[in-house]
């Protein structure tokens, strides 16, 4: 079959490798249809790296999929081959004491798609396990249904940030993570979310989504805008999505008493300033996101429903044969790029 | 000032009564302008008591109210005559362990608008405490503000029901508070809301709330539509706004593993079957729920934001001079009729 | 190996059965201690079949067991022959929609030890999965071990209720569950725990817990006396753990406003009367459970620190030949008996 | 009456001043019989200020205090002259939105003994709300009685943590605080907790209360320790006590998947480092406590059981006359001083 190949740092190949194995027991082949380009896998093409995890050996890239099924393994059931489908990447050991807790997202054991030494899935078929596999209703496309996998990090986001109705959000950083998770937590329960950024283009992109404040950081101070719109109170609920240290400095000012604050953005350096003075006197709660957990259903009920609209974030999309050229329009990181697509079946 | 007192039960005299006193520290004195009736309201003018609340003496109705203020109290902040507001009826004893624990909605000491033996507010003027007043946005009309009282019986349903972004709601009972419920529920993260009736005529009015799947029990069973839309699994959160016994024969079964389970109408004799067969199997989880708490400035804000619209549930409004007929149409309890309200003011 | 069969209702025979085979991978053999008799091995002996479980053929009775590790099947670490251990008798399907939210104990597809027709562990030799399987400290004994089964479900119902340090509890019932639950629910935060009963007997073991008061519903109202004790404010946390619908006549009444109240107890007849008047006027949170989930460790960790003490409840410990006299003895249902055990191995 | 003044930084002078006028309504006058001495007493002491708290004109001292009543203020129910009582000292603004939250803790209106420019009560005689005044059970020493205002801190942090029954703790540092809520914590259900601290003196107090694991840090590594005494999975519950920024180099490894960490402690520069790679890896959540709410009672109770005993942190009792050696052995800071106290009554 044909995949997309991370030969090693700098060279991707679009070439024939080995199909996979018959699907063994509880597992289905699944033939990709759209693949979406997440930054991890960017960054695995431009430094052989993300973190502890290493590129040695050639590894298909990919791990934002939708797709077809052709094939159902033994003992599996309630699909059938031609349902149209989106896969959730990461695969616990399901005798872990971590999936026991229902928290199978943090087991340490966890496979994930395109995290060496495990292959991704943009190539032309793949076997994934059925209890990891999401039917797509007719109404949601296989590219939003690739789009799934980043609108999960939002999702559990603000699930875990237990939005009561008419809770006021504050979004920092209009990237993926931030729009994605702005449409989690008004699609949540949020009034309204005040969205922050440096970049007009990434606001422009913001303010499409219903109940958006975009807050352009060059012109105003977020913290201002915040009080103004809280009655000098402060947000309910607070989500850091930049990953920038310096946003730090008025995060643990932004939310109101009794306020919980998500941390979702991924700093640089891992390591940031907490204010101890700011959290304990209003006696924040700061939550921490590590992927997602029992959220794809969800996040496509929610599509299906018209209340997340992720069309607006697919920027572009590519064919197989130029998945370098769609690696190569991610590294651009223009702003006006949301999510970059490879479309892998016709 | 003039008043819609209710003299006796039965007789309803729309007539003089001596102004409140000026307004005491932390009060405003407000003008009332729009005031809805409430099924409490009508139960005082046909039965003379609602349970252990009897009417001895003449009292003012109404409890849901939206207003402008005239006056400001000592020591109040933040408010000045000519704003236009809402008030929370219930003033509980600030010193009582409830309000020390976050309840004060269950404070046995609150005072209640149109609660014997205290005076309701269908009259000129009423003197409120500041900290359970909230100002109306523009955007939100006088009729919309009467609203937010029974809106926050709903709010408080959908609050204590901890959604989860895209959860699957089930709402028994399509009355007034079922409306408001499935409005709250909706807007507080259901991807969808399962509405069950027996009215056509009410049903038709829940489906222009955008995200309910109407269900009408003479047609269909609630129980299998729930498991048709839930892939077998079902509802996450289930709202019981009948207050019929009747709804509770199946009332059990509707939610799945792990479920939130709202106990929000009030049964006419009080006493319910609880199966506990049901319950146990699925670890369900009942709440309960007492008018309600903190949710004011959330409902106003979800109105503003469009996110909750009650616009089509305002069937007709009285001026004062036939308030009378309009509790007797509330009488008639027209399955069209969601909330008819008395303007008080110009 | 020799078993304690229960050959059809009214029949059981020691005798000799057929070797289970070697484990699998992840499971672990282990040769079964001490076996404790719950009141479904009972049943099923008195009635052949517990609700919908029916014996239709010869089954091995027993779940409440520990034992020793004989052999360690492929994959399996951390375990090694000659190890001490508690075996958590429901094994879920793994792969199940239950298991990835954390609800082992609510999949519909767990196999649980003797429930038709699933063999439970009053034999020489199990199989089991080390992923349900818990090492004993030398502190703790096997006859110990072969009680944190039925202090699970009071360790569960503890759990659930979500205590904060020194709420008062109450429970309802001091049977087995009963005295296991108020056992869990002082180690667990409560500072004292009101334990209701009509029997003497039972009370007086119940007084041998520290921070038990004693509440002889012969005597006193069980409602007065929580008055008494909690400055007419009620119970932050009451279990029902007697499965009497007649409880249930003041347990409503229990609570104080805010209360958690478990049901812990199965009644007789499945459904039991909800005053909905006054769980809504508390705002009562009704919680339930089924069996229990990750509690086994945090038992024994309790009872190695000595913070639970279940030794009192050990009433009598019979050998493998006569097993049949002990569940003779369960039947008699003298109060003075706890937990009667059978010792299966040396 | 007598009193305790810090007239100025470095002047304390026991001398006359007012008596307090009559009680107010809800108010009751008591009379303090033993008022422990804070760090943040001292602190004033030492350097006529606490943050933005600037000792301006002469100022009772203490806030830690047990007393009689004496008189009973207009409305007040439930207490008479001779009850013998704790003051809870953080009085806020009942109309506030925080009190209406049931935050009252973090109401910036919030009135406090002995924070300038509110008195103290280290003094004959005192005004107090009766709704932040809880009496004494006979088994309750005034010693002890004065000791429940820093345990509502230990209490706060405890109860935030929401923990379950047989959770493992750990508490870094073995200070007043560290000692308190590690009391708390296994009162509060935890199975063990690891204490650590530099200091053999403090650890031998802390090693006291039953349950306690003592951690040497300049014999071995906390996190070693950790990880042994929960099989390499990680503290359930984690307490932050010393308010040392050296502590957080570890701070974020010691809790397993989904632990909940506490920071009780106070940095002295406020900014500590939250290191979010270890943070979201184990979806940790952060909670936050300022000083506490609705925990006297609870407190109260779980002394009177027994459950919490604070009389070995009762370390020396001056006499009114000598309480200016008193704050001077504060000052000392030996590690065997836990609680300085001064008793002002007979």
């Amino acid at each position: 079959m044909k995949a997309v190949v991370l030969e090693k740092k700098g060279l991707i190949n679009i070439r024939q490798v080995d199909d996979p194995p018959a699907p063994g027991p509880g597992e289905l082949r699944i033939a990709p249809h759209t693949v979406g380009i997440c930054g991890s896998d960017l960054h695995y093409y431009t430094h052989g790296r993300v973190g502890k995890y290493i590129v040695r050996q050639p590894m298909i890239l990919g791990h934002e999929a939708s797709g077809t099924v052709v094939e159902v393994g033994e003992g599996v059931e309630g699909f059938k081959p031609g349902d149209r489908v989106a896969m959730e990447p990461g695969i616990p050991d399901m005798n872990s004491k971590a999936v026991k807790l229902g928290m199978y997202n943090v087991d340490p054991a966890v496979r994930f798609f395109a995290t060496p030494p495990v292959d991704g899935c943009l190539c032309d078929l793949v076997n994934h396990p059925a209890a990891f596999t999401y039917k797509l209703p007719d109404s949601v496309s296989f590219g939003e249904g690739a789009l799934i996998e980043p609108l999960a990090v939002g999702m559990w986001s603000a699930t875990k940030a237990t939005i009561r109705p008419g809770d006021i959000g504050v979004v920092v950083g209009a990237g993926t993570v931030g729009l994605l998770t702005t449409a989690s937590a008004l699609a949540g329960g949020c009034s309204k979310v005040l969205v922050s950024d440096v970049s007009d283009v990434k606001l422009g992109i913001a303010a499409q989504i219903p109940g958006v404040i975009p807050v352009d950081v060059k012109r105003e101070k977020l913290l201002d805008r915040v009080a103004q719109e809280t009655d000098n109170w402060g947000a309910d609920r607070v989500f850091e999505c930049s990953g920038n240290t310096k946003a730090y400095e008025d995060l643990w000012k932004l939310g109101a008493p009794g306020n919980t604050t998500v941390i979702v953005g991924i700093p640089a350096d891992g390591v940031v300033p907490l204010d101890v003075t700011e959290v304990q006197g209003r006696e924040t709660t700061v939550k921490t996101v590590f992927r997602y957990a029992n959220v794809y259903q969800k996040a496509i009920d929610l599509m299906a429903a018209g209340k997340i609209n992720v069309k607006p974030f697919i920027s572009k999309v590519f064919d197989m044969d130029h998945a370098v050229d769609a690696f190569d329009q991610v590294a651009e990181a223009r702003p006006e790029d949301v999510k970059i697509q490879i479309q892998v079946a016709d």
